[in-house]
């Protein structure tokens, strides 16, 4: 199977992954999906039975400016992030377009029979909060298409996104509704799933000549300012990421103070590593678009916690420092000895991040008491009510602990299955020595690859 | 008039135009604008006045987010998509800066003319919204724009918006006001109108040898990745664009899920018909930047109705599709056949989107019943209110369709007249063998064109 | 001290300084800062107690959407309209990126100290108006940046945001707390004391040999596009930048307008100037990229003044010829005869029309009637309670006034200070010969530098 020249035509097996899956999307939308009271026209009288008195009660004005920046992290963000690599830049945008409009529909079923389902009419209502944890169901599979970004074809990412979105509504489920974690960043949710799930696929995808394409594995000047328009409004916009779907009020206006401040200590340390450890002092680029983001990855959990400011900038200090160390003693680490090839280092950007923002919320959470937040406030941060009235803090951190480890199971052990069905020789992945290069996919115009080839070469 | 060598030396001509025209736009404001009770500081007592409890009830808090995004899509979603030519990323981003910048200020008069003076005092009275509209009918002058890019020199692109804003206050008058069509995201008003607009423009300046420049007309592979920040910022504000003006409240909830649904939707589609009529399924950057935006198009006029999740999902589909085989079939065969160069395509982005938009927005107005929008909503959504307290859904449908056929005779009556006038020999245009170089109207600096140029050549 | 040769190795310079000051940064945040009643987990109990009847209430929902564009404008803005040199798009970008992050964090605690202390307890109490103050203060030192850039090492960039953001915090308490000044969108404040502290430092730095970089202080066609990025970017949310921390309702309403407008008319002056100054009327994207950002710097201070529409467009019109005759003319006899060289041109962008910008908000508060305002309008718009309540518009002019000398003064006296510490041989800063050269301070990994200044001498 790996002897026989690879097939990479992906021109009757896309679209018919696209067509069918789109008209199946239509299909169990007409079935299931319907505009919630906020958005359905029935909102005027909604508003009168309700005794609400302004139209900016409406969850729409609470989140839709939250949303539009989360959106942008999505398609911009990640796309752009991406495009460091010197031949792969229409892959990177333009696939990374191509799933995330996949994943967005799909997640609104998923997430929508888990948790919006109204059982009087078995409808599933949809708002404007709806649509942000659809964006951030799409990110878990946007940072596993990380892993292996250059290494797969477009049939292959819509089934990694097909099978990842199913499994995070699931485990969003258990972590948020059986368990009762709060996680209003996804530190646990949305980047340690995420993240395992796309090592362990590229762990199962393992390409032992990979260093035949090692010639368009690399950055040259230019794309790696592309890439810097992704990492600068992924760090803008985390602030809205975290806060996007916290509590009304002070919830949301925590969440955006803290992650503001982890962000910018993690810049700091980031920066100070990458130079320390280079030769001559040197800052390198793939720190600096990464590592930088470290922080807002790690306060997710604990966000909308009262993680006190300079809590917030500790986080964003030792993330900074470990994520950038990853890049250099870790990630060639896995590589050769645990061959997992990892092409953006999503290792050190979400999951090791990611695995410090559950425990550091679960520690904060554990230590909540009345005086810090008051009593009402302990109540309404926490949820403890209905079910979970008589919770403690304690135990809370205890179910958060049990969350994080629900993310772990279901990155690995998802990413492992969905890794074997990827390996079936009927996807047109690229051969080990056509990797990282968009001329596979794309009809690229200018004879430039070509040049930069070799100017690569001669260096 | 041809034979002679073309003068395009603007140095005279583009000063003049925008001192003059600038200076004209300074004297009419001071006769004719004014800020309107919410941006004036007697709003604190307009407040008591008419009982408003709170600030957050001025117009500025539930529009301005969303103006920011439209905003971003005029600059640098138009500005961007354009910059995909090798060498006329100058003249894209600039000039769309240029014409974008003198639109705004000419359209605040022409539309304040028609929908916002007070006839107590004569006025215009100025607010948020005011500068969202302002933004929309600039709209559809750059898409005008993107049918004669390269073609035109800045001269020209003055008159031609000069002309497009007025005639856009007329259409949208007559349509919105007049009619009482609906039309949230400008499907007929915006799109229909600007697209016709533009490519009647570009067939009564049809240059017969436009292939002596066609050693520029494509794109490079950085040209490529440039162009899709201008489509990803579209994309992802074109939510933001449908709902700006939509009512509060439920209005602009709706529209926005409606828009967010339709574009993912397309992007599917858009990809699935690039790969299956390539050779070796191989995805085209063109059908990505451009065709992935349709469903934004095609879905303006509905957004606000109820137009149902799966129903937004059905428009992007089939919008994906069709805007995609007409890159591939339509506008080869209008260039030879017709004699309609249309640079960016627009015939298949904006035109025929447009009109599907204004077809599904009579169609679904028509459709429309007090069961599925309640007797206050079906009031509301329609503004059955006043002189049109009596007309009912199925009439309303009617005057939908009025309203498209008034946007296309203005587009493309407007669009002859004026071009016309953009014949006459005296606006600085280039030559056929010299159009998509920026090196006619702005200053290089390196010679990297001559470079470009030989290696496309020697594809 | 000349004469050897430079050591530009920051190796051990740059982590210490990030890691040491990052440290004080957590010490001085443990003791000092605190959530705000807003933010804080009491939220439920302070709306109880002070009769708030809604979340909607909270700043946070007035400001955040504001807050993230200014974060856009900082991060993005100023970061990619410096990258137009052909190679420096690394150091711009990225030590912009370095020098915000820890400037935000510092002026969280100067301003707070000054403005934000809360006395009862000793704490700095944040909230998302704090957020933004740090932005803005942190705006004034990347301007200064401006000046310098591709001439110092970042070591240098952190010590000039170190006393940047503590005289900025100095300066802004006497003009807006002692004095009284009203000053939106910071003409004063920020722009002319940002641009006159980086031109003092960059008089005191004065490279005699400069010329010898030469080769590399000049743009590529795709860098020139890069910056088109961030020059947008500053462009469209501006308006949002002088809204930002202006009064709930109609400030914020009205200084979004007034901004928008000034804007508009700057672009076409500007462009205007450009064709008329250059040879064969070529536009230069020096200017485009610069000049047509001057009329939102020069609105600022008056931006939430009753400016008047027609008034913003005048201020607009002036600013934009003035900034790009500066760069014609002003920048070049800056450089030969006062010694002083400025790389972005900030002289021209924020030094002038922020003058200007101050001389238009004096005069129009001393022009200032109860007629046009309202007695309620006046009273809110200048702030004219408490200490304040007899003082009346002429008197505010002459505080106006006042300010702007203060800017100046600190600008010019602390730039001259900083610059004699950063002459210091100990900051590790690149040779005459090897400036504006990314080499020296990052991992480059193509070769494709030698290209571009082979093609580039060979011009």
């Amino acid at each position: 199977m790996c002897d026989r020249p690879k097939n990479t035509d992906v021109r009757l097996r896309l679209p018919a992954v696209c067509f069918i899956w789109q008209t199946a999307m239509i299909i169990l939308f007409g079935i299931f999906i319907r505009y919630d009271s906020e958005s359905s026209p029935y909102w005027v009288e909604y508003k009168r039975d309700h005794n609400i008195s302004s139209d900016a009660e409406n969850d729409f004005y609470f989140r839709y400016p939250s949303f539009q920046d989360v959106h942008v992290m999505i398609f911009v963000g990640f796309g752009f992030l991406m495009t460091f690599l010197k031949r792969y830049s229409f892959g990177a945008v333009g696939f990374n377009f191509l799933i995330a409009a996949f994943g967005i529909q799909w997640a609104l079923l998923m997430q929508g029979w888990f948790h919006s389902l109204d059982y009087s009419d078995g409808k599933i209502k949809i708002g404007v909060e709806n649509l942000i944890n659809a964006d951030f169901c799409v990110a878990s599979c946007l940072i596993a298409y990380g892993a292996v970004l250059g290494k797969v074809s477009p049939v292959q990412l819509m089934v990694l996104t097909l099978f990842g979105i199913t499994l995070f509504a699931v485990e969003e489920y258990i972590i948020l509704e059986l368990l009762h974690a709060r996680d209003a960043g996804g530190s646990m949710v949305i980047h340690t799933f995420g993240a395992y799930y796309g090592l362990s696929i590229s762990w199962m995808l393992y390409r032992r000549n990979l260093d035949q394409s090692s010639r368009l594995q690399g950055s040259v000047y230019h794309s790696d300012v592309f890439a810097m328009i992704g990492t600068l409004f992924l760090w803008m916009f985390w602030p809205s990421f975290n806060s996007a779907i916290a509590n009304h009020g002070d919830g949301q206006h925590r969440a955006a103070i803290n992650t503001y401040l982890a962000l910018a200590s993690t810049v700091l340390t980031a920066m100070a590593i990458s130079s320390l450890f280079q030769k001559h002092g040197k800052l390198d680029m793939v720190h600096i678009q990464n590592s930088t983001l470290a922080g807002g990855v790690a306060v997710g959990t604990a966000a909308e916690f009262m993680l006190m400011p300079y809590g917030s900038l500790i986080v964003g200090f030792c993330c900074g420092i470990i994520s950038t160390m990853g890049y250099i003693y870790l990630s060639p680490f896995m590589e050769k000895h645990l061959k997992i090839q990892d092409t953006c280092g999503i290792h050190n950007l979400h999951a090791m991040p990611g695995v410090i923002g559950g425990i550091v919320g679960a520690i904060t959470a554990a230590a909540a008491t009345e005086p810090v937040y008051g009593s009402e406030g302990l109540i309404k941060t926490f949820g403890f009510e209905d079910h979970f009235e008589h919770r403690t803090p304690a135990e809370q951190g205890g179910y958060q602990a049990a969350g994080m480890c629900v993310a772990l199971c279901f990155g690995i052990g998802g990413g492992i299955i969905v890794g074997c069905i990827l390996r079936l020789p009927i996807w047109g992945d690229p051969a080990d020595d056509n990797c990282f290069n968009d001329e596979v996919y794309w009809e690229v115009r200018d004879n430039r690859s070509k040049f930069v080839e070799t100017t690569s070469d001669s260096l």
